[in-house]
């Protein structure tokens, strides 16, 4: 039986999973958590609208019923091409027959790495939780803080980058902070926290249709987001931010601005774009190296010769193809192109607030949000996730209270989030390896 | 407007607070973390059962409504009697009429220090997180193990002690581990985890009947859990425990035997018991200082010869008392003495097995496991949490699955549990007071 390793288990990796699940090949998946994050809610977590459990799954629990599908939690150190071979973390090799490379992105610092000690980026369950202690935490400081620069500097938010994200992290943290914490925290007046959102380009939500940015940067105003367009962060430290020669002092900044694919794709030793994919044929393989897909934010994949973007909607309609074209090629059948099909993309601005586009359609205000409440309800993986998380949201949208505005240990034991990233990656390899002290790429 | 500062927002300390709402005396409730925990559900947080969000709740949103309470997140390093004044950790100092005491109480080792830092204890969130991600990353450490010896070391998990605590986590988790975990992982089979509860006494649950040890002891070696009663605990290290001469290989072992009170008390130089306690009269004032209350765990409260025990029942019923004698001190009148009654105790093993006694009443089985659910149901804090809680429990009871297996990073980014608490105790303090680097108690 032909070997499969998966890296990654996103919507790419583990869609490519599903899709191979009770398929004569024997399959690996590897991924450095064990569990499966739907990654357009983290900033709910971040902000303390929904606890972990509601939005992420474990792998194994997903891919339990197959049993030509094993999963393995490990970091991939390299990938040994002539061998045909992945080297783990902590020293241990799987051979492959076919590599399926869905290893997602990381924060992409525009030739600023040094950035990312000081501002926090959101791309797993530690860092939404980091965030969330660390906003709470500025709001316990700030209650006792009678210095006023101080105080505004505690109660000072910044977002860089004004993407989904970005907009999503700026409504939702604008309306925490003047509403629910206001209410919960004496000493704070529900005018002083202040959320700012920067942004390079010339709109909020670049992708999205203009008509729609306008109203997406109404509502964030209307919130009281402080919107910069057209302005670039010169510098971010542990003080604040620079931006336009103007100095803010903050102490929490979020970066939303760039993303940059997996450092792993590297030891291919094939060219990289300059985000660091690799570019994939029609059929969504390395044409280099035939054996090997790529597919979701690691593929550089391009249609009509127009970059596809670094959405969760294209790694989902990659993945079943990537399945279909390797058992293809196990079967010695033709390859199949990929062609991606825009669904319409929608981002929300706080509590009922939302734009969102399908096609010709376009929708702003109540509708948009209601439709995508359903959208997100329905793509939930599980479904114990997605009763909890509807019931969660109804009592939480008619009570008005967040439950989940907890401090845990996570977020606060270090200062920079590159800090704590790097010691809790280390942890785990430890744990799962005591005796390897090797280097990871 | 008298000035009343209470330490600890637990059962006792919290309690305290709600009698005091809207009452002519100005309260500042200080606790170390932001939320007011439901203790008695912790090992279901630690057991990947529920989420923290489920079990906990800003105090800050309790107490929101009354105008005469503040809180205050902070450490209190020491009490100043003289000066009736407490002195926080960030060096910023309150001052008192009126002192609560409601600090609760922390893992005692007897006479061990040195096994706090391999054992896990369980006395607050990060503590449950920290268990809960050890326990899964030896099965995932375990799936990929083929040295026999290193796999038995793996999937032995040791609880020291057999109060309520300890024997709802064994049952909890040799079902946790013997069903779930076992149908996840493919080379764990439900035989090979083992689950060991080690009690000194002659027999679980010693503060039940004798009749409700036996039917308890019966039920947990029906789910397997393997039970040494009479049998000391002589060494724990790194590599696991050595009980009465015998070595038993396992990386995790979980502290539930002794508590001792918060370190604290020491600063009000008085006399304390050997648990750290100190002695209140029967207003629950201590009477060599008669504007201090003290309650709950640290509380050294005799009733008709014998000593109360450390329950959250206790604590809260002190609470009211407590509130009305602060008050009845504030206006001249006399205060009333504490009288506990014992409404009786129940214990929870594993799903759908308990024991319980009201009174004369003595229940096991089903009917004891459904009183359980009931009362633990009622007496959790808040409605949304206990709305959420009761339909993830029935979602997690009819389909037997559990979507808070999640590893996240607070849980494995040290050894030792006490490296972390030390390091998240210290990183909170740095926030809260980045300039003070003092000592405290």
């Amino acid at each position: 039986m032909k070997k499969v390793v998966i890296v990654g288990g996103g919507f790419g990796g583990l869609g490519v999973a599903r899709r191979l699940a009770n398929q004569p090949v024997a399959v690996t998946l590897i991924d450095r958590s064990n569990h499966h994050l739907f990654q357009p809610l983290l900033y709910q977590v971040a902000l303390a609208g929904l606890s972990p459990a509601d939005i992420a799954v474990p792998i194994r629990s997903v891919l339990r019923h197959a049993r030509n599908l094993q999963v393995l939690m490990g970091e991939v150190a390299r990938i040994d091409r002539p061998t045909k071979s992945i080297l783990l973390r902590d020293g241990s090799t799987l051979d492959y027959d076919y590599l399926v490379l869905a290893p997602g992105a990381q924060s992409g610092w525009f030739g600023h790495p040094e950035w990312a000690k000081f501002a926090f980026g959101l791309k797993n369950l530690d860092d939404a939780l980091q965030i969330r202690s660390r906003v709470l935490l500025d709001f316990e400081a700030a209650e006792r803080e009678n210095d006023p620069l101080r105080r505004r500097q505690l109660l000072t938010f910044v977002i860089v980058g004004a993407g989904p994200t970005g907009v999503e992290l700026a409504g939702s943290l604008a309306e925490l902070s003047r509403t629910l914490l206001a209410k919960d925290f004496r000493q704070v007046a529900p005018s002083e926290p202040r959320v700012l959102l920067i942004e390079a380009g010339d709109r909020v939500l670049a992708a999205f249709d203009p008509v729609l940015s306008a109203a997406a940067l109404a509502s964030l105003r209307q919130l009281g987001v402080e919107v910069f367009l057209e302005t670039r962060v010169e510098t971010i430290d542990d003080k604040g931010v620079s931006v336009g020669g103007q100095r803010i002092p903050s102490r929490t900044v979020i970066w939303a601005a760039g993303v940059a694919a997996s450092p792993l794709l590297r030891s291919l030793n094939l060219p990289l774009d300059p985000q660091g994919r690799i570019a994939v044929g029609p059929d969504l393989r390395v044409p280099q190296a035939p054996e090997i897909f790529v597919l979701g934010d690691a593929a550089h994949c391009e249609q009509d010769g127009a970059l596809l973007p670094g959405l969760g909607a294209v790694a989902m309609q990659q993945a079943p193809l990537v399945g279909a074209n390797l058992m293809a090629l196990v079967i010695g059948q033709p390859t199949q192109p990929f062609r991606y099909r825009d669904k319409g993309a929608m981002a929300t601005i706080g509590r009922s607030r939302a734009v969102a586009q399908f096609r010709k359609l376009r929708m702003t205000g109540l509708s948009a949000w209601l439709a995508w409440l359903a959208v997100h309800l329905l793509l939930l993986v599980g479904w114990g996730n997605r009763t909890l998380v509807f019931v969660q949201w109804c009592w939480q949208y008619l009570a008005f209270r967040s439950g989940a505005r907890l401090i845990t240990g996570s977020g606060v034991a270090q200062r920079g989030p590159v800090a704590l990233e790097g010691r809790a990656a280390q942890a785990i390899a430890d744990e799962l390896a005591p005796g390897d002290q090797g280097p990871t790429v």
